[in-house]
């Protein structure tokens, strides 16, 4: 395996691992958790991930699915290191990484073809002094520099069939926002699950999924808390990690 | 105490007692939940209870507060019930019964000057058979026969100041539709907490707290459940409903 120097190689789960780099970017369990949270079913054959970064949540998905699970990633660097982690696992025939902008998805890819449509966006809004001064690897994948929510949302309206679902992880703070740009794009909020650092505290994530066309009519899943009060991880958590929930 | 053949006194909490009738309406804890979650501070004077019943949101805000409360009722029966069970409990100098319609509440009491308005509104849309098969008292308590969504939330945008805090607890499967309608009469959603029947089910009910005028920003509150796996009270929902949290 072809490592830069300042990478190294992470275990995602028990069995998938990742390169990652100090330097570009990390995959959080954010991903991995909206990875396991998205509905899928035998019958789905394409699945986009949208701003994929390292390539983590294809990865994840490919444990899941046997459909055709293609990434979308804008900057070079990250999607170089994404396929050669998809060769590490042996999953370069299910997996293709495309180099590309959420915003010229319409024109990348077939339109209204897509079952599954993911996306771990970016969270934070452009006008902020941190996104500046952050490393611009990071700055891109945690600010919306390139790609806001909207964005996002177009794109997933674009490439998803009529009934396909939209999963993605956000910052609750953001929610009323999102449940109405999602609406205003033809995605309905179908589900959500509430992450909470411990379940004593206020949520600081939150896994939705949309139905593209899909009538009125939301599920709250139970609460996620990732710690207990002794700061361990949580059964519940490790057990919707490892995606045996 | 007067009390009619069908009538009897229950207990609200440990200090609190109501008059209810199986004929007409008994309030449940949704409401109880509802009046323990609105924030209230010293510097509040008028607060409105919309859509009332028999009065037992203001009857626990009393505990909460020295404001000044009115409780509007369109029910004559229930709100005769609501003013003896406030005489019952000493509290007629500080809650007021009105009777009306909320579609007429900007009709009824002066513009902008409230701090809270709170709402256990109907939860169930009136074109279900549903509405129709149960006795009226309790159809208009539980669907939307004389009262929507929209018509509280444009209710409570007239009489709030600005920055003042609208409250009401609702079924989370609608609410997209609620945060949507909030917006749309300048009601911004700030706090929701979600109340699960056990802390391994979906929600069944979700507080929510808006501001007038307020600026974006949501804060999920730890989830609460209500019974632990023997089917017991939890400790949380206890202390939550007793107004110790």
């Amino acid at each position: 395996m072809d490592l830069r120097v300042d990478e190294h190689i992470n275990y995602i789960n028990n069995r998938l691992q990742i390169i990652q780099s100090d330097h570009v970017f990390s995959f959080s369990i954010d991903a991995v958790l909206l990875a396991q949270f998205v509905g899928l079913s035998k019958s789905h054959s394409q699945v986009m991930d949208l701003c994929t970064g390292n390539g983590v949540i294809p990865l994840v998905l490919s444990e899941r699915s046997k459909a055709a699970i293609t990434g979308l990633e804008l900057q070079p660097r990250l999607a170089e290191m994404a396929r050669r982690s998809i060769a590490m696992n042996q999953q370069s025939e299910q997996i293709k990484i495309v180099e590309g902008d959420v915003k010229d998805a319409g024109k990348l890819f077939a339109l209204e073809q897509y079952d599954i449509v993911t996306c771990n966006p970016p969270y934070f809004r452009r006008n902020t002094e941190q996104a500046y001064s952050q490393n611009p690897y990071v700055a891109i994948a945690r600010h919306e520099m390139y790609c806001t929510l909207a964005d996002v949302l177009q794109a997933a309206g674009k490439l998803l069939k009529q009934r396909g679902k939209f999963a993605c992880v956000y910052r609750p703070e953001r929610l009323v926002e999102v449940f109405e740009t999602m609406r205003a794009y033809q995605l309905e909020p179908k589900r959500v699950c509430f992450i909470h650092p411990k379940k004593s505290e206020a949520a600081n994530l939150v896994l939705i999924e949309a139905m593209k066309g899909g009538k009125a009519g939301l599920l709250t899943l139970p609460a996620l808390a990732v710690y207990d009060e002794q700061n361990q991880y949580t059964e519940e958590f490790l057990a919707y990690y490892e995606g045996e929930n």
